[in-house]
């Protein structure tokens, strides 16, 4: 790569960095692109060199973020054979991601409300995967598409939950709810929405997870 | 009521209904309070006789919208005796509200991702339904606050994909979502989710609704 070249890419990472900052704080259509460029400190004029639009830079970031981590998702589920398993994997690990990085947490949330996620990213796979359990009949729901609207935003409630407790855990102690274990009693819950028994979704959602390497490394 | 009365009052309703359709399309971030007075042709610098700031007006905004609507449906379902009946009937109306009246169910949206709607309008009610479901064993699912997020948030969902099937319904069709009896499919999958039976959550969520009248009457 030539120095001009890996310029190029540093400059756009800055901009990635920095509109994935600004629209987890206040939402895509209250930051300016002149916000975004001030803040990776790149010229004004130069944002129109990487991006066409300020929604072509939040595809591309949606893209890098969440394509990356489902990608990683499935290399780690592969060899799991249960489907409730590898949805309950998927799950955990989402959240605990979420928890780890709420940057990342909020901009799913955001991503969610334009149900574009449904196209890319993590929606795809979770379709595939309420898919797989209904055609093992291990689970009992039967309509997919609903599951997969349920599941999704039930899971998206869980990481809203996460945010909001770690922001402001006195409101949600006050109305009972802890932010421990909250990524596996959230996996319980949608399991047993898919129509598994709910002792038999409890197991499921705490059995141990596979062994983490590369991107998940990081994980406690 | 004298008339400087009257008109204090249709000044803060020109005001709640200007941020309500702003917040509605771009989030309460991303509208300046000059906006909303220039949108309700109010002086700027009385905005703050009716409220002592922005967010003040979110909240009482959120309070009009929902625990108008809230207390419409509890007075709508007083009767039913079945918990399960009185979640579908809920479900079923929320979502036909919001189809009918897209701003409303945006700004529901918005309001799920503060979690603060846990604590006011249509969540306590959705908590105090599921508990009832539970107590009397209509109800599995055995950790009402995860059921809360769970049945709550994929009630938004099933709000989130009406409204993306009213803006773009090609992409919804490319992935095999239908925007028909929606609100039905979304109470049946969320009863399943509770535990009740997929057959006999499909029984309840197409159960007659009750006797519609006041809020209710232009509902379909």
């Amino acid at each position: 790569m030539s120095r001009r070249e890996r310029k190029k890419r540093e400059t756009r990472a800055r901009l990635l960095a920095a509109a994935g900052q600004l629209f987890a704080e206040r939402g895509v259509d209250a930051v300016p692109i002149k916000e975004i460029t001030d803040t990776a400190d790149v010229g004004f004029g130069s944002f129109y060199n990487y991006f066409e639009s300020k929604e072509a830079l939040y595809d591309a970031l949606v893209d890098e973020l969440y394509e990356e981590f489902g990608t990683a998702l499935d290399r780690l589920t592969r060899d799991i054979e249960d489907p409730a398993e590898v949805l309950a994997t998927s799950v955990r690990l989402t959240l605990r991601r979420a928890r780890r990085d709420p940057q990342w947490g909020r901009l799913l949330l955001l991503e969610a409300q334009k149900i574009s996620g449904a196209t890319r990213g993590l929606g795809p796979r979770l379709l595939r995967d309420i898919r797989a359990g209904i055609s093992t009949g291990r689970f009992t729901a039967p309509d997919p598409m609903m599951s997969f609207v349920v599941v999704g935003y039930g899971a998206l409630g869980g990481i809203a939950t996460q945010i909001q407790a770690a922001t402001d855990s006195t409101m949600l102690a006050a109305i009972g709810i802890s932010a421990e274990a909250l990524a596996e009693r959230n996996a319980a819950a949608l399991l047993h929405a898919l129509g598994l028994d709910f002792a038999e979704a409890q197991r499921v959602a705490n059995s141990p997870l596979p062994e983490m390497t590369g991107a998940f490394e990081a994980f406690e």
